[in-house]
């Protein structure tokens, strides 16, 4: 009899391990999915730092974006130093949540060094870095938001300005990171009209 | 004695059990970080169909992207039939992959839609929609690879033309999907001069 239990409990007990290592497969490839759509825009930040280990591994996500005969024209800076993320604050109009931001990151890139020396594939380079950059800041449990610097010709002086950034190269955005505060929620943008099935 | 082994056991299973939970936390958190890392621009396909299913799963992931002043410029084309599939490789000198590919996404973009009518704004939001979809097709076990149509004029004349785009919209990319053969392997492009820290 004691036998007879033992042995339901093993079964039982290795059909628990099996379905839970199924689980955990199941998350593992549901998550990135999750991830992209928890992902949000943060605008509002509890005013912690950021580790610089954090930042190190949201800009190496950044590299790993594919970019056109993969010239990986991007580069990034990353401001910590809270005098200086004051600055970028203080001459941009719509990056006033900042002020709260453990750090930025500027995804900048070189026309000179895209494929064909082409403005637009250094754009469409350094833009899939810069959703790197937004998803890995959320796969980590921090915030961030995209604020635009290019094309706003004033927005580029200033941030090339503040950061010493090459006439030749462009600064893309100001991309603020924190710990999030909970207020930002992601928004349900899936709608039907904007898929087509076989053609337009 | 047999008591004995029994709780043993137990606690034995019960200790692999809560490691495995916390194992699985760990996973699904490095998840995301390691999908973007091992995301790889797929040549080489098995030939195999891919579902409606993911198609849709990647298309939603591609709509969850952020846009300027949350416009959504942006709209899908899942190309599925083998025979419009084959159309758009005959057209496209870079696009031969997608003679074993399953299927393909058109990623378009309408300037008039974007924030200011701005053709830049509408490049990157689609470029941000065009990375979530390349990433939701590695975090699925499928392989993609993004093949530019814009910049290039006569490219994007025959996107155009195999799929009745107008041609106000711009079809960005031909993103082939697909069964990875496994030949197809990430790069890493870590490199510590792309790395600016506080100023340029």
């Amino acid at each position: 009899m004691k036998n007879k239990i033992f042995f339901l409990f093993l079964i039982f007990t290795l059909n628990v391990g099996c379905s839970q290592l199924k689980m955990e497969e199941k998350m593992s490839i549901k998550d990135t999915l999750s991830v992209i759509h928890s992902r949000k825009s943060v605008r509002n930040f509890t005013g912690e730092e950021v580790s610089k280990s954090d930042l190190e591994k949201i800009v190496r996500a950044g590299m790993a974006a594919p970019s056109a005969v993969n010239k990986q024209p991007w580069s990034f800076i990353i401001v910590a130093e809270k005098k200086k993320i004051d600055e970028l604050k203080d001459g941009l109009p719509y990056a006033k949540m900042l002020s709260k931001a453990g750090a930025a990151i500027v995804v900048c890139t070189d026309p000179q060094k895209a494929h064909d020396a082409s403005t637009e594939f250094a754009i469409i380079d350094a833009s899939l870095a810069g959703e790197n950059i937004l998803l890995a800041a959320e796969a980590l449990g921090l915030g961030a938001v995209w604020t635009a610097a290019y094309p706003n010709v004033e927005r580029m002086a200033v941030v090339r300005k503040t950061l010493g950034i090459p006439d030749k190269i462009i600064p893309l955005n100001v991309i603020p990171i924190g710990r999030p505060t909970g207020e930002d929620k992601p928004k349900d943008k899936y709608k039907l009209e904007n898929i087509h099935w076989e053609r337009w």
